[in-house]
């Protein structure tokens, strides 16, 4: 075999980042693999728009199927996004025994388990790096170079859009509503960001980290989370006098028979590697039980960026069949799969520490209202601020805890919540120590 | 094939590490790769002492080729260290058509080119991961990952120890040899850690990392280096008064026909993600054309991280087998190799930004001499700070310069050195500004 045919089905940013890729590194990507990659067809409904790359019309087509049902076509890349008709595509791609790959992280995490079986049935390949954190190589890494390990906690800053928002509250003093206008504005940000800034965007990325990790799907709906728009600059500068910084993690941690898997605003100490990224970047912080801590850190969107994971993909594929591969790299790196389902531990039974910013009424007894209420649920207070200045006619008062249960902290909020000289819905943060 | 048996040469630090990774996790690597990893031999001129797991004694014999000759070993894992009886052993398991993982970052810099050719002509595989960084799987993400990226830019904190040293003096702004001292003490040095302290230990690895990222083997001696036993306290906390913080980093950009290869002390903004690498950990920051920056942090050393990185070799190796894989894959990751060698460019053809630091008296028309030579050689200053305070009779002048050309930099500097108002040599550091 001399070179390998690809069928792009999506000519959006991602689309025409792949394309260029392929383009502009053709030499560069088929010294490495041994044989060239050529894009045969592209199918897109708008094929009039200029995606400031030149491209021959012969090779462009509104119909999709014309790409699957092509029989030079070996590799279908499958860049569309949304659920259904994506899923459709990659399942007939599939059935005609064309290998699949894909940057759609809600498809692969929503209804990842039909495409693998699929993929096994027709004894083809899926790769789907470009579906977590873009231009990180994360999946390559939890199926190569740590598989050696028992993955025992990951740790993500799984949103480029959501860590710029924060990283502007944080740098600037600003609130949620001024930089998520101003991340609008300049393109940053779509209007609104809805999937990015209220946890779904890393959460279907959460999920197929961890059905990676631990070798079998998880049921998305079962991931708690939370947003970061209810986070204010002033949460953000306390938790900095603290020596912490806030960022919307995406926590997954083995806990034998069950895995936490969680996206929320995280409270984690400066100093730890994932504070110290900014802006859109994203990273994925990683222990396993030989490697200890690994950092995994890049852009996680971007036509060039995710045209870089779609083509290595493609040349991981290229080089197999190079090899001669027999029979399919299973997508989960798992040859045999773990027999038991992941079950996921729900969030009530969460044990963690604490922030708590109350705003209460500036009386006498309030702070020992709070505390009686907090004592009673079996939560210890590790440090208390009573700022002395009012905001809206009450004092924010700010705890943090020792290690507490979640199901224990709602109880006694919501207890909390309901005293008379509780003027507002008190703030929780979780936070990471280790 | 139901197994894949692998024999060890060498069972010190790396060597128990590999067989505790294999013993722990055996059950999950065997679900990963669908075969059992069988040890059937360790060699080691040692079969006594205690390494603090339980092996059995019949796995092990003194003489290394007895693990070569046994016909059913499909795996050698060389662990010894050093040059050339380990260079003896991989050509010989080779030229018995066993595959070769390795974790030697000096044979693979020194001699790969023979290793690499070998491994050719006997159709085998070597794995190396191991050999960079320990277990951040690094050149599994050239190979894979990033591979449809021309490399740009490689700088890394490649030598834990020498990074522990730097972390230390810049927190607690002690002497370089009060540190050393201290470190190996603690056991967390070789006495003298002089291979990971004058940059030796990280010009193996940048040597090994691009190759890869080129293609072809370079030819180590070339590589400039400079340790980090020369940096006072004063100067770190001076870099750091500029906003600078000071690493030991290896550096490779690709200059078109060259490419620049260095390891030195290095003042980098203390907002670069690599700043913020502390403590004994390693990290690999890699520009690509596409992918844009990216950065690879973890522990580059010890039993267990290093264990890790060499199963992983040998579990890539287990399910290429399992594949039915053809032919080597190639080590550097290019089945079509460029055919011109890499060379690198001269250190005194560098172009960078420098911090020097001046001892002179304290006499009038001192710094417009300095300034003056500075001049004449085309180095712009961008910013000077004169301190108050005399150090031994004299006081430190600190400059920052703009982009300067080495050469330019090291005749100025050798003028300005012999004037009679200098009172010790200059301090230069070479300043990362990207």
């Amino acid at each position: 075999m001399k070179q390998i045919n690809i069928g792009i089905i999506g000519f959006g940013t991602v689309g025409a980042g792949t394309f260029e890729v392929l383009t502009e590194n053709r030499k560069l990507i088929s010294d490495r693999v041994g044989m060239d990659i050529i894009v045969k067809k592209i199918a897109d409904l708008d094929i009039e728009s200029d995606r400031g790359i030149p491209v021959s019309r012969d090779l462009l087509t509104v119909d999709a199927m014309e790409v699957i049902n092509d029989p030079e076509v070996d590799v279908v890349v499958e860049l569309i996004g949304g659920l259904e008709k994506a899923r459709e595509y990659i399942l007939a791609a599939m059935e005609k025994g064309k290998h699949v790959v894909t940057a759609n992280k809600a498809l692969i995490a929503e209804y990842g388990h039909d495409i693998y079986r699929a993929a096994e049935k027709h004894g083809v390949n899926l790769g789907f790096e470009a579906s977590v954190a873009g231009g990180i190589p994360i999946i390559g890494a939890l199926r190569g170079g740590l598989a050696a390990n028992r993955i025992q906690t990951i740790m993500g800053i799984l949103n480029g859009t959501s860590n710029y928002i924060l990283t502007k509250m944080t740098r600037d003093g600003l609130p949620y509503n001024a930089v998520v206008q101003e991340a609008v504005n300049m393109g940053f940000a779509e209007d609104p960001p809805t999937l990015d800034v209220d946890g779904t965007d890393a959460a279907h990325k959460l999920a197929i980290l961890i059905s990676i990790a631990f070798g079998s799907p998880v049921s998305f709906k079962d991931i708690y989370k939370e947003g970061i728009d209810a986070l204010t600059p002033d949460d953000i500068r306390i938790a900095g006098d603290f020596g912490y910084s806030i960022k919307l993690l995406a926590i997954a941690r083995n806990s034998g028979d069950r895995v936490e898997a969680r996206v929320h605003p995280t409270m984690i100490p400066k100093d730890h590697i994932l504070a110290n990224v900014n802006e859109v970047y994203n990273a994925i912080y990683i222990e396993g039980n030989f490697v200890g801590p690994n950092l995994y850190y890049g852009l996680g969107a971007g036509r060039r960026p995710t045209g870089s994971a779609v083509v290595s993909d493609i040349m991981d594929l290229a080089r197999q069949i190079r090899l001669g591969l027999k029979g399919p790299v299973p997508p989960l790196g798992h040859f045999h799969p773990p027999q038991k389902q992941i079950s996921i531990e729900p969030i009530h039974e969460l044990t963690c520490a604490y922030y708590f910013r109350f705003s209460a009424l500036d009386r006498p007894g309030v702070l020992s209202k709070i505390a009686g209420i907090l004592g009673e649920h079996n939560i210890s207070i590790s440090s208390v601020i009573q700022e002395g200045r009012e905001v809206k006619g009450s004092v924010p008062i700010v705890m943090l805890t020792h290690e507490a249960r979640e199901e224990n902290v709602r109880k006694a909020i919501s207890l909390i919540d309901n005293l008379d000289v509780l003027t507002d819905k008190t703030m929780i943060i979780r936070v990471e120590a280790r």
